[in-house]
């Protein structure tokens, strides 16, 4: 059973007084906004899917983390299956209109029933947009397995044949990755004829969070511009290191240097802005996915007083790859906090251009300036009320119905950073 | 307040039996139709927005009328909000990215409470989708008008300047016309620099219902091979007759032989299938709209006796335009009715090709083989449940999230007619 917000987390708004209050202010330009969207996804088109972190500090609102992989489709509120059905569907219709069998690709985590939940819905909702879906694990075996709900999840057979993948009998004409190939691109679907997406590129082997954030940066500047904001209100601020090693302490100088170059910058801002709150940075592996290796920082000299259990954690990323790039990003304080005063940070889901809502990520025993994506006992989801697409002028701009609202903007932003990075790996490859 | 179908209208099954299920049929044939859709409507872009009439009589789910017009916003479930920005989005994405100013330009009932709620609740929509709406009348005049709802509705003082429509100082980049041009193109509209949608061929004065049924059957035929079904079951027999008189009684011979044909045709149909009915048909003007001028006859000989008053009544259409083109249409029992037994006939919605959901047409006071779309004191909006765009594999096809489905396959059959129209009157005006 999924939760609903009943109460949307409330916003501790001591914080935020006398700051220009960016939710109303999106909600006022949201014709220039949406013009502007439509005229950016002509010349690039979206991923097929993705979902964004959020961090919502009141006066700033910015994207952590873009995933193309999203593992929580069944964490959104049912009520709404219309609107993401219809948006497989647009995507389809603009992009892959012949196309109508489908092999979903998921992680191998056959024992995580989450996330076999969210195989199932996502599986669901690709049949009930009119494909012809079978799931497969790249593990290659046939299975059938139970889901927490209730259900069964059949995973194919998996074969190649030539350059065609296919589970039985059935021949897809679309491989969709539901899995974030975290342990590089197998064999198996190098040199397919078949299309896939995401593309391979997408892979966390290959993408870069400072990429990423890079083409972020100048599409924050862009829509700043349209709107007329500071982009740091919607950007978090970074910087990266190179040839790290945690664990023989190589490239400390760097991490030292470009941590307080964060915190000098964000010291800037919030002087600017009178925000009385203590800056720090969010330490990750530039390359890389889930909550390992990701660390709090208050200050540069922190990073020479590591202890060796610090160190390991941050020296590998899942799938045990060593970390070697570094990205230092600014910290993003979640002042959101649900009735049970825990926690929140939201998570925006998109397929393709469109935006179909999304949870609240809700840790009871983290604090606002941690990392809040460490899936676990403590780990809730909670579906967003509203959808986020149909703003309301005449209800407050915190009103939950604008509020998501607002975070729509801003996720579809990180997605068409996605969609810009994907531009990159297209020339690159034809390079 | 919209009521909404908490029990949707059963369907009297003791008609249905030992024939083809449609609905399973369209449920097991989904994926088939939802690629041919997105093939189709890369060739042929949709109409801005649609209904479309469609009468079940089980054995047979057929259109009976696509309006190009829509004035029904305000009876669709409010629940799925959501769902009609996105459309309203993704049409504007792909068809005018660039467009932000609407003016709409609604019918001059002012004094239709439930036609101004409709103009309400569109306008509401395109505000919600991110444009910037006016609303204005043909007339010209400003006033503020109050809506039953306790809202009220503003109209803008229309002026032309040059080859522009203006309200005020708004310059409106589309205007979107909520009026049918029943009483022909005003002068104020012909040859303006701006976008009008739908194109002014779409008005009543140019559009003939059999044209869009030439289209329709046509798309009946190749969707029919597609699926493998007698068209027939989709597609409502009709043929025309021009220059008819109906006071002096000019043209009588071709309306007594072509009703009788057209009754032939059905009469070989339900023996075909051992359907134990009354054949019947709807004779209406062929260019026109609303309940005025359409009856229901059981054979041509009928035409040779009508009294004076059902002349009368048969000879002008809406606005007073004479009639002179008939068109003799398949008559379509509706077989649903709802839980107090009244009849009910399904009305759908679309903004370009994404269903929306619809509404039943409920009238206490009239039969199965009577047109239902006769606005009064038995009228009665009844919002469909569920929005027909997620069918679902596991539950019987009569359920009403596949009966909703099989209604929005039809009737996006319907929209593609009028799609092909469309291309008709480019193709005439570039002539």
């Amino acid at each position: 059973m999924i939760g609903v917000m009943g109460t949307a987390p409330r916003l501790a708004t001591d914080r935020v007084e006398a700051l220009l209050s960016l939710e109303q202010h999106l909600i006022t330009e949201q014709c220039a906004i949406e013009r502007w969207f439509r005229c950016q996804w002509q010349k690039t088109p979206p991923p097929f899917y993705a979902s964004v972190d959020l961090r919502n500090a009141g006066f700033k609102l910015a994207p952590i983390d873009t995933n193309l992989f999203p593992a929580g489709f069944n964490n959104l509120n049912p009520e709404y299956a219309p609107l993401y059905v219809s948006a497989v569907q647009h995507y389809l219709a603009q992009y892959h209109p012949g196309l109508e069998r489908v092999l979903l690709l998921p992680e191998n985590h056959t024992r995580n029933g989450f996330y076999l939940e969210n195989v199932a819905r996502l599986a669901e909702l690709l049949e009930q947009a009119g494909l012809n879906v079978r799931v497969a694990s790249l593990r290659g075996e046939a299975q059938e397995l139970e889901l927490p709900s209730g259900g069964r999840l059949r995973l194919e057979a998996l074969e190649r044949h030539g350059d065609h993948l296919q589970a039985g009998d059935f021949l897809p004409e679309l491989i969709l990755l539901n899995n974030d190939l975290s342990g590089g691109t197998p064999p198996l679907l190098e040199g397919l004829a078949q299309t896939i997406l995401p593309p391979l590129a997408a892979g966390w082997r290959t993408r870069r969070k400072s990429q990423h954030f890079a083409h972020y940066r100048r599409l924050a500047q862009e829509l700043g511009e349209v709107i007329d904001i500071d982009p740091w209100l919607i950007d978090p601020i970074f910087r990266r290191c190179q040839g790290i090693d945690f664990m023989r302490a190589e490239g400390r100088d760097c991490l030292v240097a470009n941590v307080n170059a964060v915190l000098d910058a964000i010291r800037e801002r919030y002087a600017h802005y009178g925000i009385q709150a203590r800056p720090f940075v969010i330490v990750k592996a530039d390359a890389g996915t889930y909550g390992m290796g990701v660390m709090t920082a208050y200050s540069g000299e922190e990073f020479l007083e590591l202890n060796r259990k610090a160190r390991t954690r941050m020296a590998k990323s899942k799938e045990g790859l060593p970390v070697s790039d570094v990205f230092i990003q600014e910290g993003v304080y979640t002042y959101e906090r649900t009735a049970e005063n825990a926690v929140a940070e939201p998570v925006v889901y998109l397929v393709g251009q469109q935006v179909l809502g999304g949870f609240y990520r809700v840790h009871r025993e983290r604090g606002e300036d941690e990392n809040l994506n460490a899936p676990g006992a403590h780990f809730e989801p909670m579906a967003f009320a509203e959808t986020g697409v149909n703003p309301c002028r005449n209800s407050p701009p915190d009103a939950p119905i604008n509020r998501y609202y607002a975070y729509g903007v801003i996720a579809r932003l990180a997605v068409m950073a996605a969609a810009r990075e994907a531009r990159d790996w297209s020339t690159q490859s034809r390079a």
